[in-house]
């Protein structure tokens, strides 16, 4: 199937939704823990997380501020402090749950079952269950003015791994962890481990690490 | 394992480069296909194309214009036109040889083992391969000021997917296309099928769709 410019702008808004969701390839799946001026924790998914540096650390993400995620992004703005957390296949079901639409007044980690870990005073919660947490303090709010959605550009404060699955050179071992991959606005994927490869140089073929 | 920022700021730039690199999460698998003024092609690896929206239709992408794919960032610049393509596992040792130091006289096409596919006069060359093909037209060229990073904004211009692949709501089965995820710097993963759950609400427990 071929679609030109002209024809994407006529397609049926759900299914447009869906196939241009689906087109990038796998997304990562976390869940971003935040809390309010009064301490209240929310949490909710997010498939836009990106690697943006590693020195500095940096890491962005992609809201938009009218959506679902607006109690994040509030939280974010007026704290400047957030939480990444890994979604592994056990903890599913309720990750995705954490997208409906749940009143300012309730936190989605009483509602969907998960535990807040508050970390060395950080200032926004951590999802206990998770084998991976980041703690990021918000540096920069970049408007995307072709459709005013935000980057929100974090720092990497804290980092915090289960030991087993941290490599010799740093590199973590996401599937080990049943670490989930999202396709589409609504699709988890299992992910089998992998392969590394070693730097790649012009005159030699790919070899495994 | 627990890192603080100066732990992080402490650490060996490659072992900190695998960490900050994994800990986001599974990334999407994509080779960018982009040509010069002359008409010579250019592949090269990303992991870092992101959904930003679907009406309009936008891709995002981020590059570090000193680094390897300083070719790729030079031709959409030039010619405001860049492919996206989905890697499969059978592409995964060519995909991965494209991110070596080509000279700038050299194609990643030739070089790794793929086909240059034109359609419509596009203006930059698709892999014939890729069962899932995008044709993006430069939108915005944001630096991220934190690091000197930019956010490629594309508009997609050109959907192709292989029909049967595609579900009658628009989700593509990135899984039976046998696309590849990505963890860290190297590691390529193969994605198992996955489930896909109903729009959630509040008062309802997670169902499958």
């Amino acid at each position: 199937m071929r679609w030109s410019s002209a024809d994407i702008d006529a397609l049926d808004a759900h299914f447009r939704k869906n196939l241009i969701n689906s087109c990038t390839g796998f997304k990562p799946a976390n869940l971003i823990g935040t809390q309010n001026a009064e301490g209240l924790t929310n949490l909710a998914i997010f498939s836009s997380v990106v690697h943006l540096g590693s020195d500095p650390a940096l890491i962005g993400m992609f809201t938009r501020p009218v959506q679902v995620e607006r109690h994040t992004y509030e939280n974010i703005l007026r704290t400047g402090k957030y939480t990444i957390n890994q979604v592994s296949e056990v903890m599913v079901e309720r990750a995705h749950h954490s997208s409906a639409r749940f009143g300012k007044a309730q936190s989605e980690f009483d509602l969907c079952g998960f535990e807040a870990q508050f970390i060395e005073n950080f200032g926004a919660p951590f999802v206990a269950e998770s084998a991976l947490k980041i703690g990021c303090e918000l540096v920069s709010n970049i408007e995307i003015s072709a459709n005013g959605t935000r980057l929100l550009v974090g720092k990497v404060v804290m980092l915090e791994v289960a030991d087993t699955f941290v490599a010799s050179d740093g590199f973590i071992d996401l599937a080990a962890m049943n670490t989930m991959a999202i396709s589409g606005l609504d699709g988890y994927n299992p992910v089998k481990s992998g392969v590394r490869f070693e730097y790649a140089k012009p005159d030699k073929p790919t070899t495994k690490l």
